[in-house]
């Protein structure tokens, strides 16, 4: 049978999602804690893969089995033998034509910039800081012609495996909480490091570096050698994947405001 | 001269404030920081000693220099020097009439509940984690019988040094957002624990273990060993220290909010 589960993770204590013979991932934790509880070596797929030190509140993740376990015994055995870093925070039986990654119809990433001058210590790793003060309404408008279906070459690592790069951006949002500023992107995809390099020219923009139609130009240039640096990854989460509605699963997942 | 400074910290880094010879302590950082900066030995006051684990927003200090810096060198002279755990988030010149500790008229601390069923990832260490529902209104009104001056002893560590047991609680609030439970507790100074062995006491009553009238029976009864556990030391964060208003401090400090 398939099964779909919901994990949280914090990224700064992994190489990434993917599993590396020689560095620690989210995959190999979870793989390994879910065999235990099968009792048979067991393979997960994930809706996005994410970067070392990004983080997630809503990954989501199949995986098939032929283990006769209640959903209670997947969560409570796969959470005692997850490292403290991931927890498991859902787990639904799933149809056979669910799959984490392919029936994904849209993926929502936030990115927390912190804007003071002095450096977070009990946030380090879990912010992007900013001691310079950034100008959100500009940041906004240079946000708003990436909206709609672009080629995002411009903003796509060169490591970038992807087919194409033609995306579709729903939601570019921009919000300002005291110190802290939220960046809430979502899209039917993304291409490698693209939250993070449109986050990074838009800080520039923020800063007064760059004009506010620098963006509109840059995604027309296609070229990513002229556009801003990759934003570090500590201020990404990961907090949403969207499915066809019969699939019923749980929706977004943002941390627990703790202000 | 005196200078004072407020400093941010993550408690996980370290055992407690207080120096020790074996183990890495917050205010040994800070002054081997600063005594870095200044070209000689630094030593330290805080307005409120921290035990291993509880983090603070706003931890008041102050020092004696004869060094002749700016502000701004102290600052980040003192954040370059300090580990990834430490911020210095503000300096001040003050007159050799402050102390940290002895001018100090109130002291304010938060402790969160994550109210939950599935354990913290991101939030490990940072949260009290409860998987059992917990009922905030039983809470705030058990709560209600501490505000006020008393006899603390029933919250009192049996380690406590200080010189007797009476303290005046100014305010002690329940708030939930969501998952999460936030007690607010303010008082003109706190015995040793005392904050958490509260804490530990309400999450019975929240729990439905004990009757709402129990936190003040075990006031009255100044009896230690018959109250509530000590609850974890991750979920607490000391997050405001008051002077007179000569002093012109800064004010509270909360975290911004992530959610």
């Amino acid at each position: 049978m398939r099964i779909a589960l919901g994990i949280e993770y914090d990224g700064s204590a992994f190489n990434g999602w993917q599993r590396q013979s020689h560095a620690p991932s989210v995959q190999a934790a979870l793989e390994q804690a879910l065999s235990k509880v099968a009792d048979h070596p067991v393979s997960v797929v994930c809706a996005g893969r994410t970067d070392t030190g990004v983080h997630a509140t809503a990954q989501v993740v199949h995986f098939d089995t032929h283990a006769g376990r209640s959903m209670r015994s997947w969560l409570l055995g796969g959470n005692s033998n997850l490292p403290p870093e991931v927890a498991i925070t859902w787990v639904r039986p799933i149809s056979e034509d669910f799959h984490a990654r392919f029936r994904a119809t849209a993926r929502q990433y936030r990115y927390l910039i912190l804007n003071r001058g002095h450096r977070p210590a009990l946030l380090r790793k879990r912010v992007c800081w900013e001691h310079r003060p950034l100008d959100v309404e500009a940041m906004q408008a240079a946000a708003r012609p990436l909206l709609g279906e672009h080629d995002f070459s411009a903003f796509r690592a060169l490591a970038c495996q992807a087919r194409h790069p033609v995306r579709t951006l729903h939601r570019l949002e921009l919000q300002r909480r005291g110190d802290l500023i939220l960046l809430d992107i979502e899209a039917n995809a993304f291409l490698h490091h693209m939250v993070r390099n449109i986050a990074g020219s838009l800080i520039a923009v923020g800063r007064g570096e760059q004009p506010v139609d620098w963006l509109a130009g840059l995604l027309a240039g296609r070229d990513r050698s002229r556009s801003g640096i990759t934003a570090p990854a500590g201020g990404l989460y990961f907090v949403k994947v969207a499915y066809p509605s019969e699939f019923a699963l749980p929706g977004e997942a943002v941390l627990p405001d703790i202000g």
